[in-house]
């Protein structure tokens, strides 16, 4: 190399290996339609870090998981006592989820510290390929639970807790996973963190539209969830007159579509979704005595997010229809900014490496937003086609995959010899 | 007896028998609110049935079933070729249904039998207690189907192909419910009945408001089930504009409301129910790809059936909201009249037994409705507590059950000795 360019990391990203496997990872918890259903801390959510964990484990990395079931893949540094750059993010989905999804996250970054470790490049600081536990919130509420806990380690004992549907614990899932992962190490959960950027695909349209193969992540926009609960009283269908009716479901329908008007929004920047719909005892002959459903409102400006979020209790409470109503918050983020050093280098990477990229806000919730409360924190943003995710159609190119891959790993070295 | 009147079945019946009766079986699938969840064919169906069928052979009954479960337990005749007079109900339950929806006509057509045993009265013709499979459809669809195929021997395969939600058919669930009553000699599905009698909680409040013991049932009102599918995409919660979105959820609740216009009645007649309501994937992130839902109504008239029953296809399409619906109609039976020959012996009974009745019309669907289309055809209406059914907190006096027992034997006496 005397004399010429230096050898940069992403000239050792190998496309095909990164699709490679993305497709064999993608056939633990695979659909008959193309996408995955591998959820948090579940057997096929390990089965898939397992096969992630012997890829770094071949190359040398070191993996260990901390009590949330955060899992860390180490390239070590030139100073023992540097706190790593960390790149990552999930491997769980949603239960009708697409094979990219968190996973190109978790892949490119392994893949960037396979970079840099065929291109011979050593660092100061450690390169660490992270997996986040839970980001998608389908199993357990919170979702991105596990960045949570590791940005703020006062809220563990509370997200361990945590159960789901049908009442097993964060803690027992994560030692049901452990089962298919018997030779990881243990590792505390939190410490310092030098920088964190994680790769996702855009799971909206710009990218796509504008022809640009890069998204600088400009921020995330804040999130308001609310749980409500409606209970009414079971009756038989064929003989119980309307006005003795205390019927769940009818206040449920009447409910969503008063949300649907307090979240009206001619610019259509409002984000608000009815994505989960409980109803009980859900017989065609019986009156449903019960109903819960999620409500999930975004937006990238906090003024909007609390007058109107504000606004959910009054408008369910007034279609109440002769039910008890309770609404109960469960998440509030705020919009947050990434600004310096991260995206600086992002933007600058990309540029040197001649792909063509553009500014970008996150319309989805990520990791990132929690590691941004501790260190130094920006995204990546691939494209994906037609914008559609959160679907078993959800897909990506393997060109533009290895494109966000490269200017990850040329851009985690940079941050790892600061 | 010489001299004196004759022995009454009547004067056998036993209230705390048929009380005890009833409260050993509610133990079977009985639920911490004090209902049942005994649903149809199932392993809970299956000991309700064996204990009943043991009372029976106690007393020398011999018990058949046939291929779609029906269960027939017969008190013989003088007359070995007569065609028997039956009465009995179903048990199974709602998902959270109660003690006595089904129960009560099955285990007083028992008490009947037993009573004109004990009392010594021969009849000319069989008399037989009845167990019909499957009457209120919340596992199968339809409901009634154990005496719609008896009555209708030709929709037989038909029946024992329908598949419950987890794809498990009625043949397979005969099968399964069979393992625990191995001793059951099988008979044919059908035959010749002689007249038929079916007890039943009222499921109203009309008898518990007027002070009635005895309902004398004039009819049925007629239903029309259908099953809405709704077709959308799955999206991301957080990216996808609205103007992007087929959101399945936004065009039921908007389906349920136009429904609620088009069922709208000041007196209060029309039944109109959501029953089931199923979402998918069901995920608070992401925006439903696909609903499906129940539509029941119900009218005594045969002409509001049809004039708002053939409406409900054009208001589903009209709230589609970009999303691709499909109306499936699966239930259609006409209103019934009961006349001549059964509710005339009930209402006479009633009277000799000094009960105070009256003339009623039935909300719910029956399994009488079926066999009304085979033979003479009546029922009896006992009082329940507030009108409430299909609930956990269904309720029932002894005292008013064993009226009903006993108006019940009287009368299956008298019909059989015609």
């Amino acid at each position: 190399m005397a004399g010429g360019t230096p050898p940069r990391a992403s000239d050792a990203v190998d496309e095909d290996r990164l699709w490679s496997r993305h497709m064999t990872v993608a056939e633990i918890g695979g659909t008959p339609r193309g996408g995955v259903n591998r959820q948090a801390l579940t057997v096929e959510d390990g089965h898939a870090r397992a096969l992630i964990a012997g890829w770094a484990s071949e190359l040398g990395f070191a993996c260990r998981m901390d009590a949330m079931g955060n899992m860390f893949m180490r390239r070590p540094g030139t100073d023992p006592t540097a706190a790593p750059v960390m790149s990552g993010s999930h491997t769980d989905s949603q239960p009708s989820g697409g094979r990219f999804d968190g996973m190109s996250g978790v892949l490119t970054a392994l893949e960037a510290l396979q970079a840099a470790e065929e291109a011979g490049i050593a660092t100061r600081r450690p390169l660490e390929a992270v997996v986040w536990t839970n980001e998608e919130g389908s199993r357990f509420l919170p979702g991105c639970m596990g960045s949570y806990a590791y940005a703020e380690t006062d809220q563990l004992d509370r997200m361990l807790a945590i159960e789901d549907a049908d009442g097993i614990s964060v803690v027992a899932a994560v030692a049901d996973m452990k089962a298919v992962l018997p030779d990881m190490a243990a590792c505390p959960v939190g410490g310092e963190v030098a920088a964190f950027v994680e790769l996702h695909i855009e799971q909206g349209p710009l990218l796509e539209d504008t022809g640009n193969l890069i998204g600088v992540v400009t921020g995330i926009q804040g999130t308001r969830r609310f749980e409500v609960v409606i209970e009414g009283e079971d009756a038989h269908a064929g003989t119980t007159p309307r006005a003795r009716r205390k019927d769940a479901l009818s206040a449920a329908a009447a409910i969503v579509g008063g949300l649907e008007e307090l979240m009206h929004d001619p610019e259509d920047i409002v984000r608000f979704t009815v994505g989960r719909f409980d109803v009980t005892p859900n017989a065609p002959s019986v009156v449903p005595g019960r109903v819960v459903f999620s409500i999930d409102f975004r937006h990238p400006e906090l003024a909007v997010l609390d007058s109107r979020g504000d606004r959910v209790e009054g408008v369910c409470q007034a279609h109440a229809r002769g039910c008890e109503v309770t609404v109960k918050p469960v998440v509030r983020t705020s919009p947050i900014a990434f600004e310096g050093l991260v995206p600086d280098a992002i933007q600058a990477t990309a540029e040197s490496l001649g792909l063509p990229n553009m500014r970008i806000f996150s319309g989805a919730s990520h990791d990132a937003q929690h590691l941004f409360k501790i260190c130094p924190t920006g995204m990546i943003f691939v494209p994906c086609e037609r914008g559609i995710s959160h679907s078993e159609v959800e897909n990506a190119k393997p060109g533009d995959l290895a494109a966000g891959a490269r200017v990850l790993a040329d851009v985690i070295v940079e941050l790892a010899n600061r």
